[in-house]
């Protein structure tokens, strides 16, 4: 393995563990574990309005507003979780859902789509942009909840 | 300027021009332009259904089925347009909409939110991952069409 291949599985795997870290201070309502990692410039366009979230002030205050409505049983499925890692540049997109809700309301069940973009800022990997989203029907107008995955080929 | 520095403002032109290409692809409904960078196993998150599509062969399907749909004179926007990029990995992130709807639907109007991630193969920038959504509002399950994008403070 060459020094280039052993950098980028290095950031591979702390990439790995900063969205593990983050995955789990969610369900622990942990606002300062989650906001832990985000560039004070990060840029997030989140699953609900408004359009852009400018800075992660503006995303600490929605999570600030929205952890009280979260259950307290609440557990995380992540899948197919790909990492694509350069020595100070890196992406990553997945899937995820959270279990646990009482509510039966069919969004509580969806899987969402997620991209985040990082850069190592003091040799520390940092989130400078974020990116959650369900797709939505442009017949209907609304949003396209998906609770089954369904097996590929 | 150092050489680091000369490769990601190199890279960074590369990537914006790569985004100008084929957004004027999609105004002149050129196929094989809208889908050139793609790698072929690249991963889109649509802003319409299916939750995933998986592979380039898949999105040019969908582009096929809507490029019809498209007006002759369509103008894109692209605005706030941001490119992070290391020596071989990058991602962007900005927001778009398309005028020239004869239609009135507020969707055709809407900004929407993209993201890319590329990676450098064989000295060629190539799109490895792409995002495009727009937010719901999760109190009545509707995608939020936003025309008109407020100034900063």
């Amino acid at each position: 393995m060459t020094t280039t291949e052993n950098t980028r599985t290095r950031g591979e795997a702390l990439l790995r563990q900063l969205i593990a870290d983050q995955t789990n201070a969610m369900c622990a309502k942990n606002l300062d574990g989650i906001m832990w990692d985000y560039a004070p410039g990060a840029v997030v366009f989140d699953v609900k309005p408004p359009l852009v979230l400018d800075g992660a002030d503006a995303l600490r205050r929605t999570w600030e507003a929205c952890l009280p409505y979260f259950p307290a049983n609440l557990r995380p499925e992540v899948r197919d979780l790909t990492i694509t890692a350069g020595g100070d540049v890196a992406f990553a997109r997945w899937l995820f859902r959270f279990t646990g809700w009482e509510m039966d309301h069919p969004a509580a069940q969806s899987w969402m789509r997620a991209t985040a973009g990082y850069q190592k800022v003091g040799g520390r990997w940092q989130i400078v942009h974020e990116h959650v989203s369900v797709p939505y029907d442009p017949h209907t107008g609304r949003a396209v909840f998906t609770s089954e995955i369904e097996a590929k080929d």
